[in-house]
């Protein structure tokens, strides 16, 4: 099967799991629960799911046993979209071509829903703590534990974009806000993958190694493509880190050096799992992330 | 001991774990952290952790191995508060005689700084099932399934109360937000507790019915306090539900009719427990919320 029908094939695998915890039903809450489901089905990439089911086949093949973990982590993704568009933060209006949470619903409703899809996450893990089956408690427990580590710095990591917006901010700052906000999810997704698949700890570093790398590689691409993607395909309106003057990548260090740097780190992490024997698909994904388009 | 005397031992119990969990490090998301801390130790009753501690207490002794759970849940109520406040939902601006996180720090802070304690609960948690003691691991996980599940519980009681403000609505949909915006919460720390010491499922099933006892009473004399109380002792302004027509108990049932409630339901949470030879601790807890001037 060729990468992008593989990929193709993944995102509605991932898809039809996240329709499982939809909540139809009439009650008091359900426009909240239409609000939860309005931006977790809003149409994104399922990367970091993806990321998740990727790295446990590179070790084992069962993946649909960690779903769970691979579902809640894209929980968590858009709890952080739909608190990031909020107007005390990044006052965004369109999100993948759509409104976002707080211009369909209203203000409390988008704080709400994202505490939710938050919290949500964590039901599912915890409901898959009570589910026993052949991946041993104690790697689910292990993966937990990443898991709230790796939600802790990306909080921490929108607190310093935040804090620093329209600020100049030296290099270092730069690369810890990156590293959290961004990075420590995507590091969170292969380590989890890993860690649930039993790989030894020489193995989970070297994947930490390239997760390091893909993670920055995704945000300086989501830096350009703020800077010089097409509105149509990204499904948001572009040159806005400028107006706000956010201090990215591109804003930091230009657009031509940007593009450098990207092509460096994607080129670093499809060399650090080159021996695994079937690492073929997470290096497609390392390039497809550098090349998206959205 | 006197009842009194036990509590307050309680709470500086409660002060004191928590103050472990307090960041004090220099970082970039530093002053995140003090938002957090601000909230957490703005001092509260620490009403829910003591409840879990009372409930293991019945069954158990060493109510110390339960301490991430009771920790983790009053981390969870003061998130809950701070999003509560913030502009979008209640737009409080004082709460213990202090200025709410958001109007201390800013809207952007308080979103995130509520994110973080609702995060960081869980980060307790999953720290605690890495940890190995006498506490079985299976129950940790039920414990900490049943919080998951409070959590939500809570969030969609919250906003049922949000969407209400300012319509006239039926009785049983008070009883409902009441049920999830308070009740699931205290409900969590009496099963919790009870889970916890391995109590037996007729015993959990008794303290349940205690805990919606005291839970909706614990709600009415909020009602009534937010009406009636003393503005110093509250620490907050008295009359705001009415100002913002809130629907609540007394402004739906009147004063004289909550009151009678209230007297009702902690009477009938005494006499469940009335047969637990130890349950002094948590009969006087009782009546404590049901006479607290705050």
């Amino acid at each position: 099967m060729d990468f992008k029908q593989e990929l193709e094939n993944y995102r509605k695998i991932v898809e039809q799991e996240l329709e499982k915890y939809i909540r139809k039903e009439e009650c008091p809450e359900r426009i909240l629960n239409e609000s939860m489901e309005y931006s977790l089905m809003a149409g994104g990439k399922r990367l970091r799911p993806i990321l998740v089911i990727a790295t446990y086949k590179l070790f084992k093949e069962n993946y649909n046993l960690i779903m769970p973990f691979a579902v809640a982590i894209e929980m968590i993704h858009n709890f952080s979209l739909i608190h990031d568009d909020l107007p005390a933060i990044d006052n965004d209006d369109i999100r993948h071509g759509k409104k976002t949470n707080h211009k369909q619903f209203n203000e409390a409703t988008a704080i709400l829903a994202g505490d939710g899809l938050l919290n949500q996450a964590y039901i599912v893990i915890s409901e898959e703590l009570m589910n026993k089956n052949e991946i041993e408690e104690e790697l689910k427990i292990k993966a937990f534990n990443e898991f709230t580590n790796a939600v802790d710095r990306m909080i921490a990591g929108e607190y310093v974009d935040t804090e620093y917006e329209g600020k100049e901010i030296a290099n270092e700052y730069l690369e810890y806000m990156h590293k959290n906000k961004t990075g420590a999810l995507l590091q969170c997704c292969v380590r989890m993958g890993a860690i649930l698949a039993k790989a030894n700890d020489e193995d989970i570093k070297k994947l930490t190694k390239y997760a390091e790398k893909i993670g920055l590689a995704f945000q300086i691409k989501d830096d350009i493509l703020s800077e010089i993607g097409n509105e149509k395909i990204l499904g948001k309106p572009v040159g806005n880190d400028k107006k706000k003057k956010k201090c990215t990548y591109v804003t930091k260090f230009g657009l031509e050096e940007s593009k450098k740097k990207l092509e460096e780190l994607t080129n670093e992490a499809i060399e650090i799992i080159n021996n695994y024997s079937n690492s073929e698909f997470l290096k497609e994904l390392a390039i497809y992330m550098k090349k998206r388009k959205k």
